[in-house]
């Protein structure tokens, strides 16, 4: 496997050439006082070491060892404390912290990079602290002051991690129907009782006390999601003098043998009438866990780009160095048939395609994720309407950026096998672990099909269009500010694709007032139109900043801008199917009985 | 996991209803003494037995204990020297061999039946048999009648197992340059040295003798391809008494660690002098391979249609039985919201989606299969224009059986994962299994990379459009004989299929008379766009069949129509963002200097 390098140049390019976050920065008073661009730069180059020094080097390991499960305790694998507590010793853990409780409180679009890194070097690590980044999240937001005190503080100091418990057995995508009880106790805490499946980070040897969070219900509580509330769990009870005090009742039964992320425990959790305290009010559990949903959500659709960073830059190295057949006789590009017994596979069309699918997509994936989390910083820190815009926008994109860049992670993981022919199938090369690692992000907080009925059913339609309209008089602007004749080649197509998506969309509207079913039917369909539609959009702006720069004579701008033209010429007709299939109506998919299937 | 149920029914349809196998038997006179159709049938029965009862069953466990090595023996996983055992003692080994050395001269068309079966249930089990058969194949054509009568027979009667020795660790699609050497001996038999890697069956502890066909050149060979022989190198030298004799100096060195088909032993083999016989003539050694690969190729798409007919299976029973969620409240379509907690997972669009995609893929690709199948019959055993046409057939459609159906099986592993949510990520379920399984049939055998070369280089533009011209022929008699109004929704968008297909062959074609590079930077949309208009024609024959017999009130010919119908309209569009890919040109793969990536 090639050794892991970190696109420095590219998260720099974005941050401060395309989405000028140094600007914003300096404009939103609460970030103003924690970061500005010399910081940001020095926090991407120190992460970057960690990432390719510390936690890339244990990734392969992990995938083979694996976590152990005996007597209840769960064992990480070989290098793993001492990777963490190398991140923890680095202050990593507080990065996106509230600075009240010991945060740095560094702004959303600078952790998405931060985040990225983590996940190319590897994903199983990177889960132990963002679940517990995510979990921050909800109790720094919904939490009393008391337990902000008690639990939050550790948390960022990365002394305690954490974990979400809300799947159970036979309640995954439909929490409304779960069965945990929590029943109020004489001191004010409550009594939890239940069984939880699929906990990552349940339980590790990582450090001294695990907190959960976990989705429970009051035994008088109303029927469905409006009955759910949200508890804090310590596996160790915590003494006044924030010593560890007794085991809590909480314990994991056992771990799961999965498809990959095998360095990650995936615990099954039983509450046996452990003590837990309410975060946030009763019966409003599910809005203080989307609260970490969403943050989770962008971080999940990273992961996908993460691995498929990774896989990318194995797959260039490969291909550079396999030699195997020659280059066509009547070759007019240049790559002249060396005359060697072989040339480097990259003389092929086929390797050439490979590869430019997963740069275009990877470095679209990386600018389109950084973009909303731009959004998120404006819906968290911004004031007025670029808030409300923001917020808007954030909303309307979290699903896409949950499945999209998951299924292109997963897709472009694949294709990065692939590039290495038989070797990719071999576990010590290294790119089916990503493969592995990659697929799970198709599947966990919410499968993607959940989040294209999402984005479409709630997003789109709850907001009879309003929030979408948001994201088209973005683009619709970014189009208008670029008509010289050398955007052309982008602002055309883009400004087709616009019109199509518009059309689809109101389609689907207005096809759904008759047949609910339409919107469900034409999901997954409509939000790959939507996100390559929007990459597009991005992939124009970063055109319209490398045109500006390419006279510098630095080959990434040149890179950058053959780049965008792969992309609208080769992946963005990607949609053109896609809008058929929306278009075809949900009779085919109902007027067929269970029977026939 | 659901218990596997071959689907007979659906086999039964293709062989005598649509493509009336049973009147192609009738009139080739080898096929004429072999088989019938009640002959088939009780063939099929029997093999569905083995299938389920004897293979499926040790299929979860080979995936977790895989082949293991010790001392340069590999032991196979519990449970597959049994099952083996009963497999022989069934007589499948020798179902499509030759009768005058001992086989059952079954036709293709039936043993890509028997294929399917075997590897929906195992796909690692199956490769020791399949390999042995597509070795047999090229032994029976081109050995001689002392290797056939000492060899053949045993490979049929499955006494002995075999392997084919192609790869080299530098050489892998770029077999011109292989280094193993053949020195000739006094006695008339070789002396081979070389190091051969990714040897599927290579070594394990199933039967008694393992006959290796080795590629390799002698000391005064032409370079490339043209000086490439194939050569018989026994694990065990053969005694004239046909017992076995000394050990032959050919060694397993290793063995791989995968992604996937754990228990099927993937080697690295040594010879170091191993005494080894000619096969066909010296320096058409790729000739004498190539025969077999033939065979394989359609196998390998079969093993990749396998793998997702198990996938399928498998996500439809859980899709019913799963509760989780409500049908839409303003739901029109029957499918009712039952008023309890939670319906079936059925209600709803997207898993509907993902379950037809399966469903309609499926049958698609084992219609096509079976149609190609079919082709290489008349190759073998037909006469005249009708041999002419099958063989013209075969050629074409062999590269695609072997990218489109394992493209589309390892597609719909990947589906059929994602409709059980976390479950699918977990390995008791099964489901990760078929996904790891499949992936290799996508790279082994020739990437699918290099079967869209060999489709569109090779057959498509070698043959100046000929070849194409056979099949074009073939979809326009049958449209124009199809022109009723209840057959025009498949009639209609096939014919713009065709004349699309037709179109993009001849732009592609005039494109690269001035750029070579054209071709391998289409030839993987070209393959899809080919494959989907392919099974568009095999579906719309599906079509007209069960329009026919719909009035018998059979659930199956209703399945059947609408799943054509879904085809139709859900994925034949498909290919126009295909279309549009292909059509795009090389430069802007090309354009794009090697520091640029």
């Amino acid at each position: 496997m090639a050794d892991y390098r970190v696109p420095l140049k590219d998260m720099s390019f974005l941050l401060f050439d395309v989405f000028k976050a140094d600007d914003m920065w300096a404009q939103l008073p609460k970030l103003a006082e924690s970061v500005d661009k010399e910081t940001a730069e020095a926090i991407l180059q120190e992460c970057a070491k960690i990432a390719e020094q510390e936690i890339a080097p244990i990734s392969q390991q992990g995938h083979e060892t694996g976590v152990s499960f005996e007597n209840g305790n769960v064992s990480t694998a070989p290098g793993f404390k001492a990777a963490f507590d190398t991140y923890v010793a680095g202050g990593w853990t507080a990065l996106g912290g509230d600075p009240e409780y010991g945060g740095m409180g560094m702004p959303k679009i600078l952790t998405a990079q931060h985040e990225e890194m983590l996940c190319s070097a590897d994903i199983s690590f990177t889960l132990y602290p963002v679940l517990t980044a995510g979990a921050a999240l909800s109790l720094a937001k919904h939490g009393s002051e008391e337990l902000k005190q008690r639990y939050l503080t550790r948390m960022y100091a990365g002394d305690w991690s954490a974990s979400m418990c809300l799947t159970e057995a036979h309640a995954g995508s439909d929490l409304g129907i779960i069965r945990t009880k929590a029943v109020p106790q004489d001191d004010g805490s409550y009594s939890i009782t239940g069984s939880k499946i699929f906990i990552t980070g349940g339980e590790h040897d990582l450090t001294d006390n695990i907190i959960h969070l976990v989705l429970a219900k009051l035994p008088d509580a109303p029927a469905g999601p409006r009955g759910i509330s949200l508890f804090l769990v310590p596996k160790f009870n915590v003494n006044n003098d924030e010593s560890l005090g007794e085991r809590n009742k909480v314990s994991c039964g056992s771990i799961e043998h999965k498809m990959g992320i095998n360095a990650s425990a995936t615990c099954v959790m039983n509450f046996d009438g452990a003590q837990g305290y309410l975060i946030g009010e009763l019966n409003k559990g599910l809005t203080c866990m989307f609260t970490m949903m969403n943050f989770e959500r962008i971080g999940v659709g990273i992961q996908g780009l993460g691995a498929a960073v990774r896989s990318y830059q194995n797959a260039l190295e490969y291909a550079q160095d396999r030699l195997q057949g020659k280059a066509a006789a009547r070759d007019k590009s240049g790559l002249k048939n060396t005359g060697k017994e072989a040339d480097s596979i990259m003389v092929h069309g086929d390797v050439r395609r490979m590869l430019l699918n997963m740069k275009a997509l990877n470095e679209g994936s990386r600018a389109l994720s950084t973009y909303i989390a731009m959004q998120l910083d404006y819906a968290t820190y911004g004031e007025g309407d670029k808030q409300v815009k923001g917020e808007a926008l954030a909303t309307l994109m979290t699903p896409l950026a949950k499945a999209f860049f998951t299924d292109l992670g997963f897709e472009n993981t694949v294709t990065g096998q692939q590039v290495f022919g038989g070797h990719g199938f071999i576990r010590e090369w290294g790119q089916e672990q990503l493969v592995r690692d990659a697929r799970i992000t198709q599947i966990y907080e919410g499968t993607n099909g959940i989040q294209a009925m999402d984005l479409l059913v709630r997003k789109v339609a709850g907001s009879n269009g309003k929030l979408m309209q948001v994201f088209i008089d973005e683009m619709r602007t970014f189009t208008q500010e670029h008509q010289s004749t050398e955007m052309q080649e982008f602002i055309a197509p883009l400004t087709t694709a616009v019109d199509e998506l518009i059309a689809l969309t109101d389609f689907l509207l207005v096809r759904s007032q008759d047949n609910i079913n339409e919107l469900g039917s034409a999901a997954n369909d409509y939000l790959h139109v939507f996100g390559y539609t929007a990459m597009a959009f991005i992939w124009a702006k970063m055109a319209a900043v490398a045109l500006d720069k390419q006279a510098s004579g630095d080959n990434f701008y040149q890179s950058k801008l053959k780049t965008a033209r792969y992309y609208f010429i080769r992946l963005l007709p990607r949609r053109i199917s896609l809008i058929a299939a929306a278009r075809s109506g949900c009779e085919v998919l109902f007027d067929f009985e269970d029977e026939l299937f």
